[in-house]
């Protein structure tokens, strides 16, 4: 039964381009209210025409943003009928009065809607330290509300996206018993936002009817293998914000722990969110390439991730890449450093089904072996450590030249 | 009398263009062997005329080269006579033939000496995973020794130095009782070696007498505040080597832990290595100003020290400060991202005497009045934590289009 099911999957994978995605019992628009340059759009709204379940994670950063600290609370309760995002300035590093900022709007919001100020989320992404233009975004609301539609999840993306090249939204469709149900995700990527820093927003809606425990725990999951498994610079936000929102419009036969349905939704899930997070990466400011970073047989799923880690934050084997150099001595040198009593002897690396490295010695002529892979714009590497049986994948960008210029000459 | 004694320090720093350093009992040399391309000098003697106290400090990669090994093993016993050093090969990952061929360079120095091989240290620097050519660098240690002589540490540095863009040497001299005592530093910096990797050596040397026990621990408390406390790509080498050599030929009155010289001399040791660790950072790769990053009042040593480190290490902060932008939006979320649960209502940055966010806010206008002080080559960051007593500071440099360029297109 599974079997059929998993193969009932259509790809939608060219809808974007076809048509404008519809995910049943949402909608949305995306404006400009004036935040940016009043031509670019810079305010997004998403609703729900029912109450839906919420899943959510944010940034652990300490220096939460005023959005990021209010919708803490109030998806501690499980349900939201609406977000409102918007971009070119990230209410971030603005105290009490960025609080009253963010309420203020989701206040205006519901009103406008006629729901609970506590259904209304909120998001934003662009400079840091700057007061809101609050009057501008109340004002965007009437236009926001009246504009609404089924089709306007790219508007919604349009409007949250700031250096992004290119609009970042992936739709499945699946079917839950007979019963057709949609997940649909957009992000924004984690390049440089405004002057002051990278920020990831991603937003899942679905009209499935799925357990809210079961939800959680598959949406948790998926965000570590995707969002939580991407490394562009290494530096965390004060507003990153992934929020999936489940409304149950379509009417299937609930998927919970035990559901038959469970696996090909969270099949689904995982494609859509991986596919976002990948997304980001190809995006990243200057990125030329995507490094997939795999690191094998490690002792503990911690050390895995560790060294992982290692190897895509560093500088050295981020410019090597750039420069199309598969350099295992710099991969090699970072997994040692990651403070692990590693034996070199035991360890591999492979670079796109190449052995440069193999237990403890180079492997002579592998360079030239590997010169056509590394213009590739996705490389794999894979790290054997023979050390266990935990392994740990992850996606990084290089750091080209155009990165520093982007982050050092923004201002001028 | 310890006022007096401090007094008489006289600051050598003009010695150096004056003539050439002499350390008493030591003599050095650097010639070509022909690791590199024949011209340039890559192999330099340190002889010690009577076997010398020693301390070290490496690298904790575990991918450890060959010298790194050998050394940890001699430096056990506390006394060395000699040190010979390459550049042009690190002799890392080249395993059981790696350390057969550092023992066959220091038997044969061993044997030219007329010493025991274990008093004969090694460092190497340069390309990861080829093998040494030994035959080249015994060859040369006949010319080597022959040209020993006591101003030679010079010609030493110039033989360690790879992408070094200037030499790196301090001497200076203090008097311990009535008795003139040298303290000289070299070092080859931490820009990137050749196509692989970047690796600090350090070779200090004094003529003092001072008791081992003693000499050990202000060493160990030195390296932790100079080569230990900078950061250029947050990435550590398989090479990292410092070395101290004592060998009392000064025949000053012993320097223990009581006596009144200890902390005159410590502070002149202390002298020579912070400027050799922060010419370092000046003269990493493409670096075009150090950022010295100081985190005041953590709640612990370990606090101060990783959230310093964070914020040297952040690619949108260094390069920020390569575009003459003291960001602190960038910097704060650095420190929020350090894992510690810091209150953003507490912090306080400061650059260059300027603050520009004050336990929580912006401060406003703050950014026109630091426009002159972003383009000097070392400016402050101070970052304000009221949690505790503790501080760190530390030097990190800049991230520039040259980084990126020596480091991708190295090989082409």
């Amino acid at each position: 039964m599974l079997r059929q099911v998993t193969q009932e999957i259509r790809r939608e994978q060219t809808f974007v381009a076809e048509r404008k995605p519809c995910i049943p019992g949402y909608r949305a628009n995306g404006i400009a209210v004036g935040i940016k340059d009043g031509v670019k759009k810079d305010c997004a709204l998403i609703v729900s025409d029912v109450p839906a379940q919420v899943s959510a994670v944010f940034t652990t950063n300490s220096f939460k943003a005023a959005p990021v600290i209010i919708d803490e609370q109030r998806v501690a309760d499980g349900t939201a009928r609406a977000i409102i995002i918007n971009s070119g300035n990230a209410n971030a590093a603005t105290g009490a009065q960025g609080r009253e900022d963010a309420c203020a709007i989701t206040a205006a919001v519901a009103v406008r809607l006629g729901i609970d100020e506590d259904e209304v989320l909120i998001a934003s992404t662009g400079v840091i330290g700057q007061r809101l233009p609050v009057s501008r975004i109340i004002d965007g609301i009437d236009p926001l509300v009246a504009g609404l539609c089924e089709d306007g999840i790219a508007d919604a993306e349009e409007a949250i996206m700031t250096t992004d090249r290119f609009p970042k939204i992936e739709v499945r469709e699946v079917t839950v018993g007979a019963v057709p149900v949609t997940v649909c995700g957009i992000v924004k990527g984690a390049g440089m936002i405004e002057p002051n820093m990278a920020t990831m927003l991603s937003f899942i809606l679905t009209d499935a009817c799925i357990e809210k425990s079961c939800m959680d725990r598959i949406f948790r999951k998926t965000v570590d293998v995707s969002f939580n498994a991407i490394s562009v610079d290494g530096c965390m936000s004060t507003n990153d914000t992934v929020i999936m929102m489940a409304n149950g419009v379509a009417g299937n036969e609930e998927i919970n722990d035990d559901s038959p349905f469970l696996s090909v939704f969270e099949e689904v899930l995982c494609d859509v969110m991986m596919k976002l997070a990948k997304a980001i990466v190809r995006d990243g400011e200057g990125a030329t390439k995507v490094i997939a970073i795999e690191v094998c047989d490690a002792a503990t799923e911690e050390e895995a991730r560790s060294i992982a880690y290692a190897v895509a934050r560093s500088n050295l084997i981020k410019t090597a890449f750039f420069g199309n150099d598969a350099n295992w001595g710099r991969i090699i040198a970072a997994v040692g450093a990651a403070g692990y009593d590693i034996d070199p002897d035991r360890v591999s690396v492979i670079v796109d089904d190449t052995v440069l490295f193999r237990q403890g010695s180079g492997v002579p002529g592998s360079d030239e072996v590997l010169e056509a892979s590394m213009k590739k714009d996705e490389i794999a590497v894979r790290i054997l450590l023979m050390r266990g049986n935990n392994s740990f994948r992850m996606y990084a960008s290089d750091l080209s030249l155009d990165y520093v210029t982007v982050n050092a000459h923004y201002r001028t």
